[in-house]
């Protein structure tokens, strides 16, 4: 049989430790190209770069993997992979991760190590982002390792079937205290921001973000319940931001 | 009765001719506070910025409303705006636009309007985001104003059942062939890239992201649907990205 081509990418940059936990597990797995943002990118949503001419360079952080770095966005990273390395050639998966900290429940729509795998996922390509919840530049990525390579091998022999996307966030814990895996909902979360008020060297304000993750989502069936309470969390995703539901009520808008 | 409080924004910075239309109609209907990033933000989606400070500057393009440019991106307009400009204050509408070029369908994703307006509605904001179809920066704000009026009026007096957010597209069309406004879901077009390669003056390569707009949606209740005949479109939408209807197939996972 074939060895399955497997894209990875993330958002923390390409000579993060978490990408190369990921790689390290996918090449047993199956052919790998990585296309990564040359400086970390956490936060960049699904930025891309319009106005600016973007580069990749082959380099090799990877004992042997071909592996380029990107001047963009991770989003970018995926465009230009897809459409420049890879157009003649069958993505059979994209991984994006494993990100430093978590991406549950609305951290998704931050996220560059999700928008990534998501862009992936418009196009057609099964994806699956990886975070863990530690946001230290020791973190420790072995410990999610074996769950990973199950959920990776699992998305090779099934797809996703009704989905195109995977949201799995690990718990920050030794891999035998990890409960094993909860296919979850999207918890209904926020940010609470509290901005530091400060003044620069020239005696000008600024402002720096920082703020508390507050859930308001009581359900035993949300991604944070289930890192909470020990488990891999994983979440089908998707782009239609649609609230379907509210279309019927909003006919009389179409009568002004 | 006390004229509501409205918060604008958008992403192509704060001198932009479409936050000037956009400001020039809300004042009619409410008391506007503006805070606007300081540059184009296109393309920027949900980016946040984590590792440097913010600055804001009050300033006074709109004669007479309280104006302040931001050094952010347009998700950090709004979450300043309500965390320390707006902290004491009760916000009742957050616009955000009008944004040159469409975000109807896949756009939303890509759009630092509609992610600014998102994030407002996700701490309990209704918010609306609008975008005119013209990208040209000599494009005509004025022709989609009295259907921008009704909407954030009705808006205002009935909020948005079942949902807290509108994205809401203009086609670039005289007043008079507008056909009225359409309340729709979110076609399932995507972007197919096309990036055109280039050398520097120094002979190193560069890639610069085209693409076209492909909809593989066939749907006449979809966004992209109603501007090609002619219509407003309004689509409610949401920040829960969970394909809830895959949740039941992916059980299995759960057992690897």
């Amino acid at each position: 049989m074939k060895r399955p081509l497997i894209l990875a990418t993330n958002d923390d940059g390409i000579f993060a430790p978490g990408i190369k936990a990921l790689v390290e597990v996918a090449r047993e797995l199956g052919d790998v190209i990585v296309v990564a943002p040359d400086s970390p990118q956490s936060g960049m949503g699904h930025a891309i770069t319009i106005s600016d001419p973007l580069r990749l360079k082959k380099v090799n952080p990877f004992n042997g993997i071909e592996a380029y770095e990107c001047t963009g966005t991770p989003v970018d990273c995926v465009k230009l992979a897809n459409s420049v390395l890879l157009k003649d050639r069958t993505v059979d998966l994209c991984i994006s991760g494993i990100n430093h900290g978590s991406n549950s429940s609305i951290n998704i729509i931050y996220s560059g190590t999700m928008s990534a795998a998501m862009e992936a996922s418009l196009v057609g390509i099964r994806s699956i982002g990886f975070s863990l919840l530690d946001y230290k530049i020791d973190a420790n990525f072995e410990n999610g390792k074996p769950f990973i390579k199950e959920i990776i091998n699992y998305v090779l022999q099934n797809g996703i079937p009704k989905a195109n996307l995977l949201n799995v966030n690990i718990p920050d814990l030794p891999t035998e205290d990890i409960k094993g895996i909860k296919v979850c909902r999207q918890a209904d979360a926020m940010w609470v921001e509290e901005y530091t008020e400060s003044k620069d060297p020239r005696n000008e304000k600024y402002y720096w973000l920082t703020g508390k993750f507050v859930n308001r989502d009581q359900g035993e069936d949300t991604d944070v319940w289930a890192l909470k309470n020990g488990y891999i969390s994983v979440v089908p995703s998707m782009h239609d931001l649609t609230k379907h539901e509210a279309i019927p009520g909003l006919k009389e808008l179409e009568k002004v």
